[in-house]
């Protein structure tokens, strides 16, 4: 692992990212990464009342450590519900409202947007986004993005999350892919291809649920190859995404992916006049949750 | 029935609108419907090579008169591939390109757009279009809306279809429901009430796949009881879609439509700046497949 600047070193501890269908444990011993795993053990695979077997089993691997965890493992359907915090969220608001659901163990909060107009949540995204800042790897002030099923677009200011808004951009692919009409014409790969392209232009000039439709209007009448459907389709729904986010020209995003979305995103973001700057995602989760051990009280 | 203003009568026939999952047989004499029945026989229900038999039982129960179809029946999984004529369509332009499957049966093609930039297909929506003009239900110049899976919006210049975009609103309320992480939350009944005129105004502020996560996060949150995001998520597609197509101020739109879909079209239209006309889409068809009929060579 690199060393993270900005970040205090500290004792060692296990730390968890834990998900709805995978979690990932580190043992972290000043700032690095010394024992990792990555299972499927997502928390809808651990049986009810069955956390505190699994979350022991962990520490045994791993040495007997406080552990700190994260992601969905702290929603309603987690072990332990470790509630919200209001934007805007610094890192500091984030380690003093840690939950303990037993006894060296602490579950990082959620992050809210909660207002008379808007609402929105994230769980497990705000370590990575307050660890991006916090390791010197995106500015205090800036946009982040982690591009996924609920995709977050992050307005850090000062080092804190000061606003962020979530996309269904993944969910809806899948859906469509899965169940639409259109489903099966979107068999094909995705990628920064030619057709993705084609799909973030167009959604600059149609509606969605039009130019959703016109994905099946196309075949019908053979003006488009069954195998560039799915990149066409990804390329309206990531660069709609883009679109509704880049409000300046030369607006830099700092994108926190890596492979098929990353270079996804990074074309959207640049057709859509923005400027994509890559940030190293398991890098910023490793120094979010080591500065917030740092700050538990 | 209601006489035709401006409909030639014309030899008894049998018109069938013939739908995918539907199946309407009407027996109009002089323009009026003498005789009528609906099942559920679609194509989809209808045997391979089982139309002729199908056909010739429909006419032995209405007198054995000459048949004129539209709808799916004339779809490349329908009994006959009808084709499509390029808008601008005028009525006369689709009755000059009927099919014939065999003799005394007629098939209305449907109606393209296929220029550089746009493709777009309706298959049977035509029939209503050009017989709401052509009964004087609608102007010469006018923006017609039909409604459903895959709704209709039509651009009549001269009487004839100039222009049209099909959006997937009624296919996206269905997909969500069933599919999605939100559709847990869609369980309430939907109407025309505070919950949906929500959802249309909320949905000029935010792009579409943010705005329906958060109805996720309004539900995690406790800001909006489960009851009432059906009617919200209606609003947000139902909204969006007359945003998209109303873009002055007073704009006429005349709705081809009943009941509900009435209801909830002339509530999204009027909040969204433009007036609905309710027209008797049965009457359309009616009107339409009648004039049709009367310009066959």
């Amino acid at each position: 692992m690199r060393s993270l600047r900005g970040v205090l070193v500290s004792a060692p501890f296990i730390a968890v990212d834990w998900g709805t269908t995978n979690r990932r444990a580190y043992r972290i011993e000043q700032g690095e990464v010394v024992q990792t795993e990555r299972d499927d053990m997502g928390i809808l695979s651990v049986p009810a009342g069955g956390f505190p077997a699994e979350v022991a089993a962990l520490r045994a691997r791993f040495g007997g450590l406080p552990v700190v965890m994260a992601g969905m493992v702290g929603s309603n359907r987690g072990w332990h519900d470790a509630g919200y915090i209001a934007c805007s969220a610094t890192i500091e608001a984030v380690a003093a409202a840690m939950a303990h659901p037993e006894h060296g163990v602490a579950i990082v909060p959620g992050v809210c947007v909660d207002t008379p107009t808007r609402a929105d949540v994230m769980r497990g995204e705000e370590v990575q986004l307050l660890g991006a800042v916090a390791a010197g790897l995106a500015p205090a002030d800036a946009l982040l993005c982690q591009p996924g099923t609920h995709n977050k677009w992050a307005v850090m200011k000062d080092g804190a999350i000061a606003d962020f808004t979530t996309a269904m951009t993944g969910e809806m692919f899948a859906l469509l892919k899965a169940h639409a009409l259109i489903g099966s014409e979107m068999a094909g790969e995705v990628d920064a291809d030619a057709s993705f392209r084609e799909g973030v232009e167009a959604c600059a000039d149609a509606d969605l649920l039009a130019a959703l439709f016109g994905v099946r209007a196309a075949s019908v009448l053979g003006k488009r190859a069954p195998g560039e459907a799915a990149g066409y389709v990804s390329g309206l729904l990531i660069g709609g995404d883009c679109r509704a986010r880049i409000t300046q020209p030369g607006q830099v995003v700092h994108l926190l992916a890596d492979g098929l979305l990353a270079r996804l995103y990074t074309a959207a973001i640049t057709i859509a006049g923005g400027q994509a700057v890559v940030v190293d995602s398991h890098a910023s989760f490793v120094a979010g949750i080591t500065r917030i051990r740092n700050l538990m009280p």
